[in-house]
């Protein structure tokens, strides 16, 4: 068992909270209120920068240009594919650039950005990966469940989710993170900081499913 | 009216709903209770390096060498007054290094904490002057209304706390902060930019204050 | 006359000496020393590092997704194309991955390096943009200006350095960093930060020439 | 025989250079011409934002609070005694404040620059540390040398530049960095990384009393 097993086996039962959470299991199903997925697209649009900072900053620390190759392929990838699905979806529900740029942070996310910008400043290429791969591994955890168990939500976006998620560029960018992860040699207290990003990170993803189902107001 | 109290009007009635929490009122008549004390003294310890990162990158961002020298002073004090009383005080209850050491954030605090480092590392120095204000002014106000009210809570801790918020190094830091905010000239873009970190500042110091008195827990 | 065409007329006679520096009118006709670019060629792979962090955090600062992607989109051609040029040029010299690796910079790269990194970690969006524009720019003008005469090298590798300077991807993203400096809105004070950046790139560009052209030593 | 010492042994013969540099040794017996004096004095007084950089980043990466007071009372003491030494000597030379604000960076003190922000911003805590080490180390051993020697250079000026690098708060703080280096458990690439950083900022303390010995222009 490789380093980046034992970092998702140590996060306990949030892992499996987080990618069998109502909002992805009726995404995978085509049951989800379209209401709640609204409010989830709008606040990944918004996280969208977010994990474009992680990224920048991911490459800006990379110890050698293979590695920053791969960053770059993958920041490309999002900023290309994902970003182009969320303009089609906001011009299909009528939303003006306006009322796209007027768009907010709910609570939960502006706490997920913060965390993830103050791992991205502060911390070390590993950790600044380590942050990354739990971020991305739930979401293909989840997508790949979806698929073997064969299902077809039937509609367009859902389906488009869950395919992204599911990408050769998606499984092969998890691949090279947890090889990078696996490749490490933390010190005993260096480990201990990557088990924390990993919890912690995968408290933010709950909470930020949790936000686009149930809903979520300042205080 | 300076720019600063336009911030401070403009974030609505979270100013006076942080400054009246149950929290401070009853740090002020006495009433509070020890054990809400001690869980906002925790994490207000833990907070204590965030407050740091906020000061040290606005040093390295100052303009001028008299603005260096004026956040530096108050680092100087933070870290030589405030934090003695932390250790003084932890060393009252019988915790060790250790469990100094083993302390660690509650929600409410690590979703500050990032957006305070974020501010730290992203703002440009007006920006994270007006940061520290937000931080700072609130304290400054219910510490001076318990003052001005003639509260004397009879608790050693809870003096203290009123004490250090209304000190000259205190008022002295706000009163700079104000005419750094007063004296910028920002684009109305910068000043949205500006008022919006006040709002978001003065819903972090709420929940601070209400993660205290209620607890909290993680997901 | 936009405000990109001002910072380059405002640099002065370094412009010219720049882009007609002996190094690259002698690649030009082919008639440069092999020594003297390859001592060019191994602290250019160098430099690359320096490029990268550039533009990665040039991404995390372009305040919308369409400037991340162009920055992005010019950071995959280098890390794709331009490194590729130099592992094989490595390769072919019979250079090993060791020999590559003990690789160091030569002073004028170190204090062109300090410069680049701290734009890139202090500067607002347009400055990092207009540090880009000035280290791509002279090498967009020498290299056209080559082909406008006509000039044909005879050596596989001074040619392609002239073609990967003049191809789509480098035209356009001069360009379109030129178009945001162009459109941008700078105070008095901010123009003149600009026009310092300008200055002080062309100065490093001037000495990078140089310093492969000559050769250089520690103290 | 610590790290510290290692790291010193390990830079060669620069140490001595810059140690008994002609600027110095002049110094300490008054023969130095005025002329250069002041030529270094506006460049340091322009490289006390570096030191403040440098070490306001090093205290935002603090590991504990002792070490972040340890570094704010350094920069506290830089920016009372040393800065007002600067504007008192500003105000003898007749230089208005407007004077002061023209003053700009040689080649050498804008190559240093850039060079000890980038550690500011992209160093580990041990590192960061090192690099001030480095840089003030040098200092404390030509003034203390001048001292032992029972040199008087009968200028004000000269003999307080030996009188601040030898101070208790000069010593004091040069052996805590040096015993955080020695206490540091550093693998032999960060060994070779720390080694790398001394020996760069040794070429850069040559080159900066070089630069105020023999003037320097841009190119």
């Amino acid at each position: 068992m490789g380093l980046s097993d034992e970092l998702r086996a140590g996060v306990g039962p949030i892992w499996e909270r987080v990618v069998t959470h109502p909002f992805v299991t009726e995404m995978a199903d085509g049951s989800l209120d379209r209401v709640r997925f609204e409010r989830y697209f709008d606040q990944d649009y918004l996280f969208l920068k977010d994990w474009v900072i992680l990224l920048s900053l991911a490459t800006a620390k990379a110890p050698d240009f293979d590695a920053a190759r791969e960053l770059v392929g993958f920041l490309h990838l999002g900023l290309g594919g994902e970003e182009g699905l969320f303009q089609e979806a906001f011009r299909e529900r009528g939303l003006s650039r306006e009322a796209v740029k007027a768009l907010s942070y709910l609570p939960t996310t502006q706490n997920y950005s913060g965390y993830l910008r103050t791992q991205a400043y502060e911390g070390a290429f590993t950790e600044v990966v380590a942050t990354l791969l739990a971020v991305e591994w739930p979401y293909l955890d989840w997508a790949q469940r979806a698929v073997k168990a064969g299902q077809k939500p039937g509609d367009r976006y859902y389906q488009t989710w869950i395919d992204i998620h599911t990408s050769p560029g998606m499984s092969g960018f998890v691949s090279w993170l947890r090889s990078v992860v696996d490749g490490s040699a933390p010190t005993p207290e260096q480990r201990d900081k990557l088990q924390g990003i990993f919890r912690d990170v995968l408290r933010y993803e709950y909470q930020f499913f949790d936000m686009a189902y149930r809903g979520e107001t300042w205080p």
